[in-house]
């Protein structure tokens, strides 16, 4: 059981493993139209090739970078403070929403006076929460369909391009070969997308007509300016979430503050916080103010909460009153399941585990209890009106998974499925942003059903996956059961990956499980963003690749996804620096090396003054001999 | 760097991790028509369900089993003296072998008359080697070509179907419930198989006729009459290899047959031995002995040791006395990289990352020095001969598989593909057992495209492919990212998945890489037999959830891949034995288990009398105020 040593806010302090410098990294701000569009990017510096292999100079790589300030060595975090407002004058400007004088929500503004609770309220917040202007809508949704686009599209733009036209750029300028290696190095395979229409480069219009399409989301609550934003879509790159949150058993405030920013440190793009223990409204502030990332919760369990776990207690007012405390604290998403209906809930009876999802089931104990559908779905466009109050996008929630392989595809589940499509379009009615939950447990051959429904029912809303889990039987391995899936469902369309943890089924998630599991599905993200052709996925597979072959060893760790583990894991062996450049590993050892070799092949060639293939084709009899005379196992030093 | 303490043959021995008891598991072994047909399988005992969840009886589930004498109580394991010749006799019967009056290979006679190798020789065998009598052919494919069914053939099917139709009835047999029950626990999905041929029930006769068409091999060696016959075919259960095998940096004779023992616990069916190390003849002779799953080795490597790494000295006649130095120890398939044609080196010229394979690099660095084909291939025929004197299975190396997701499907691996096809029906006019090597690094939209070439141009001889890795950028975790391109390319027809471990790329694997490596591998297998549709595949998957969803913790651990890994998991958090019959875990903690909240819905139906799905049709208004007044949320004790 865990120690959970008492929180005090007074002491809270951010996890010193999450400002560490990466490393060779550096943190860059790309700007767009206007000073405060500032989109910052990784950018992994690169040694030269070694002179042996040709001595070109290799361009600095960007990538995806959702760690925020805690990242830049320049910023000064203190989690007590929380992160400055970088939406604030964006959200201002618009002049559609007011400043509240205090919060509105009966819950919020008894936790607020409370005074046993102030050692461990989060300090820093000194705005109050702010809302939509009555009759006015906030939703990123509503200013698309006006045609307006705003920065924090133009931002999204800009982040989803990767300054891809500047690399290329820079390759081609980077020596006599430049030309050939831009050519090679943002080479990639035609890609298989299944009807996404991947744009080769993202323009603030084309994001502003996929959100007014409803094809992709920009989760971004005014009440949480920290926010960068991102946006997830099918015709963008594969976003993934991670879960934290506590439960009655265990895990305290700063425990799950570490946890958010470890999660995006190594990549998650947006965070659930998905508490069911003590405090959960402190919690959550803590977590929002200190997130550069999108937060999502399920209202629904807090309710469960206030009514101390008695589902059938739960009512449409005091549910209605925890969705207005979360959305002034700044919650992005919400989970809602307001696509359990009563007459599915006997599709369920036969099932191998019944009804899985947490939200799932409460709603399905109060359904039966009082034998009429959910509050969820009979108050669902006054949901919408406090949605677009403040811009919290939907998560439509899939309350009947499938929690089993036996239980995947069924009629409960597609039931419900194509309710999620019906009040999408409600939703969408509104111009509040949508995407769609999905499963859950489904066997490899029945994962592409799931997205063909979804894209056809869900009018192409954003699809947000749980996995898939691919087989039920290895507990302990779930993150790599569902990374299958995952990357498989990515692939046909899924545009956010939710991470399963190692801990799944088991147990609740410590830090060391939430790196596994967003690690896998960045990894699964990526093979769907590489399988789709997503323009630019393949740049830094290449570049990874042209470092392996080159034996540059650092760089090979520092374009991995975990340049930590990767260092370690060849240290185990030979961690003497000088094994940096060797030109071989513990796998095979010096004589066995099957680049070195490939390489000593390639240095013959070019000693004769051809390339390879041209000493090939043009009759190497002779040439064979010289290169045996020079003695084809020397490697030319430099 | 490795300690490698000096390893005496005198004081050997087992692993004592490797041959503890799992729980609840017993040994069972299913006779055949005869008593020595004696096939191992894993019983693995079930609690009853508690009475309030229906109170029903659980027979005991049957696993593959491929942990050989290890795992069974009874035997008295003695490394130093190796596992007894289970088809000793049945290879005698055959009366097409006789035993030679020594080694026939010049380096295995010099070997064992080397003294100052007694000490760290393997002390055990006492019989010598068998080949096949002038103008017999003893390979598996011929037997079944000529219609005889072997005993090895029976035992693969008794292996590969598990006992399903005992299962069957047991659950029939298990109470009032019973007929339902084995009706929902057997039920599966339908599978996609892309042409498979699945029979539900695996016959003798249906083994001899897919070894006959060469869709499927039979690695066993009559020099290895320790191993426990298994089929590798796409028609069958997908099996995985695991590579071990010390390099010139590291690792000791024990170390790797701990790794061997360690790789069979959890799942490995085949090793493959890729020493490249010290004393490989030895090494290889310690696991032989002790290893009751086929043993694959690519005897270029020590080809390679033996002129001390230039690949240009290599000559038939050295490899040839490799070939017999290794079949007469008994290995059961070699790794023959004879597609590597001259004409195809140049198209590597522009690779990323050139050639990776060991082999392959091997053989084109001949190649060229010679600028001519290789000895592999200009000798395939002769290869044959060996082959077929000791019933050595080819696999066909894919000498230029793409290293890198820039170089997948490129002209030089498929030409190769081509070739291989080409050399498989010169091994088949042999009556040569063949599997085909596949990748790789390859991205998910282009795995199809290899399995169905391959299918295509080799005729359907089984694929044995390496991943294929999805994408290049996550050193540390490759054996998720090539897990997820196992499980794809298992489900469109690879007979046999190649295990990548966690230090692929980075270093030699350890105790721990290898079982990981393992379990993902499993774990993929699994998910593609169960989207193939292999029959009785989900048995597993439904009684784990079921399990799962009884709060039948313990039954949930063992019934996984890795029980000790999901009980440490759990009792991370609820160490207590109290906790593996509590309805709740960590994750939700007790308010908050969706499981238990369903089972309190269908307790609720009980007790009316009535099914959960009658309840609500029948109208369920009045029964749902009986359902707040008994308590919704007090679980009914037993």
């Amino acid at each position: 059981m865990n120690a959970n040593p008492e929180f005090f806010a007074s002491n809270a302090h951010v996890d010193a493993a999450a400002i560490e410098p990466l490393p060779n990294s550096r943190k860059v701000y790309v700007e767009g139209s206007r000073p405060d569009v500032r989109v910052p990017m990784r950018e992994i510096s690169q040694a030269d090739t070694p002179t042996h292999f040709g001595g070109e100079t290799n361009p600095p790589i960007y990538v995806y970078d959702c760690s925020g300030p805690y990242s830049d060595p320049t910023v000064k975090i203190d989690i007590r403070e929380g992160l400055p407002g970088l939406r604030t004058k964006w959200i201002e400007e618009r002049g559609d929403s007011e400043v509240l004088s205090g919060l509105t929500s009966e819950y919020g503004r008894s936790r607020a006076n409370m005074e046993n609770l102030a050692r461990l309220r989060f300090p820093g917040l000194h705005r109050k929460p702010r809302r939509a202007k009555p009759g006015m809508n906030v939703s990123q949704m509503h200013y698309a369909r006006r045609g307006i686009i705003t920065p924090e599209m133009e931002y999204i733009a800009i982040r989803e391009n990767l300054r891809r036209q500047e690399y290329l750029e820079s390759l081609r300028r980077s020596g006599p070969q430049g030309e050939r290696l831009a050519k090679a190095l943002t080479r990639q395979h035609p890609g298989q997308n299944f009807g996404a229409a991947l744009p080769e480069e993202i323009t603030a219009e084309f994001v502003r007509a996929e959100v007014a399409r409803g094809r992709a989301i920009i989760p971004a609550n005014i009440n949480h300016p920290e926010t960068e934003p991102m946006i997830i879509g099918r015709n963008f790159l594969v976003k993934i979430n991670a879960n934290i949150g506590n439960s009655a058993l265990g895990s305290s405030i700063n425990e799950e503050v570490d946890k958010m920013t470890w999660a995006i440190r190594w990549g998650g793009d947006t965070v659930m916080d998905l508490s069911t223990g003590k405090n959960i409204h402190e919690t959550r502030e803590w977590i929002i103010r200190n997130s550069p990332v999108p937060i999502g919760t399920v209202p629904i369990y807090q309710a469960l909460e206030k009514v101390d776990g008695k589902a059938e207690e739960l009512t449409w007012e005091m549910f209605r009153d925890t969705l207005i405390e979360q959305a002034e604290q700044g919650v992005d998403y919400f989970t809602i399941h307001a696509g359990v209906l009563l007459r599915y809930i006997p599709m369920t009876a036969e099932r191998m585990t019944g009804i899985v999802s947490r939200g799932g089931s409460i709603m399905a104990k109060w359904c039966l209890a009082h034998h009429k559908e959910s509050f969820l779905y009979t108050h669902f466009e006054e949901i919408c009106e406090i949605m677009k109050a403040y811009d919290v996008a939907f998560s439509l929630g899939d309350g009947l998974r499938p929690g089993s392989i036996y239980d995947a595809n069924d009629e409960a589940q597609l039931a419900e499925l194509k309710t999620l499509g019906e009040l999408t379009q409600i939703a969408w009615k509104h111009d509040c942003q949508v995407m769609i939950e999905g499963p859950g447990h489904v066997p490899m051959q029945l994962i592409k059903e799931n997205m063909d429904k979804e894209l056809e029912w869900c009018d192409e809303a954003p699809f947000y996956t749980l996995g898939p889990l691919t087989t039920d039987i290895a507990p302990g391995y779930d993150h790599i059961t569902s990374g299958i899936g995952a990357a498989m469902i990515g692939w046909y369309g899924t545009a956010m990956l939710c991470y399963v943890t190692p801990k799944e089924h088991l147990g609740l998630p410590d830090k060391n499980d939430v790196k596994e599991g967003i690690i896998t599905y960045k990894l699964a993200a990526h093979a769907a963003d590489l399988a789709k052709g997503h323009p630019g996925a393949q740049i830094r597979d290449n570049a990874l690749s042209k470092a392996r072959f080159e034996f540059r060893w650092d760089d090979q760790f520092n374009l991995g996804l975990d340049p930590d583990k990767a260092r370690e894991f060849h240290d185990e062996t030979l961690p003497k620096e000088s094994a940096k450049v060797a030109h071989f590993c513990s796998m095979c050892g010096p004589h066995f090396c099957s680049m070195k070799i490939t390489q000593d092949v390639r240095d013959f060639a070019a000693k004769q003054g051809i390339s390879e293939a041209d000493a090939l084709e043009k009759g190497m009899e002779v040439k064979s001999v010289e290169f045996v005379k020079t003695g084809a196992e020397v490697y030319h030093k430099v």
